[in-house]
């Protein structure tokens, strides 16, 4: 069954010397949030920006993909921490994204977490929507 | 110059049967936020999901290149209202995003402000990541 999410944004004025926010979300867990160019390619002086928001959804599915996979092994996480850091350049775009997990997961080997983690970068659905970026990295451990 | 924004997510067991949430974002402009696998692929019950933030990220990103393409110009909008449907498939993945921006723009035709919207779709840098979303359509119109 498809889902449908959606977020609205208003945006006043030229990119540099404008202003928006994104208004809310369909679900009203968040919003609304200031957006500005300057939080975005300098300083976000505590605004947001759309990479930032790329890297909470990228760490959210990245998480999910991997629990999923461990269950499917028999060895769902008691936890797992993950970090999205997303590079943008202005004028060329969104380089790349660096993951890093550390798992706390009962009667697994490193070995076999890495290549769970591995497989995770590859079939969550984030990273297969991010196509276009350059370069997805992971570092992945057992904590 | 490019700019690093960082998200991190913590998940606690089995993909159905645990939870995580996003504990927080570089710039603290929001966070901590509730994610399940239900607040994806059921209903959100006042949760966000990767879809969501994707949305939220991509009707930013997409007004942001549409008031800079305006601005070019010499007809930076008044006021752009946009939103972003992402459309989730579990088991497929992200099948689609839909772009709808309504736009108060003083001195310009609509046929140069759909002109203008469009070459936003493709120029808007998380357009150009989401590069593996099979389709990403626009509603764009004057107010």
């Amino acid at each position: 069954m498809a889902t449908d999410r959606t977020a609205s944004a208003t945006w006043h004025g030229s990119l540099l010397e404008g202003a928006g926010s994104i208004d809310n979300v369909g679900s009203g867990a968040f919003g609304p949030l200031d957006v500005t160019w300057a939080s975005r390619a300098e300083d976000p002086a505590g605004r947001t920006s759309p990479e930032e928001l790329i890297a909470a959804a990228h760490a959210a599915c990245y998480s999910m993909a991997l629990s999923h996979g461990l269950a499917q092994d028999g060895t769902p996480p008691d936890e797992l921490k993950t970090s999205a850091t997303v590079t943008f350049v202005p004028g060329t775009g969104i380089t790349a994204v660096a993951l890093r997990v550390r798992g706390r997961v009962p009667r697994i080997d490193e070995a076999a977490f890495l290549e769970r983690a591995e497989a995770a970068k590859d079939g969550c659905p984030v990273s297969a929507a991010l196509a276009g970026v350059p370069e997805i990295t992971l570092d992945a451990a057992l904590a």
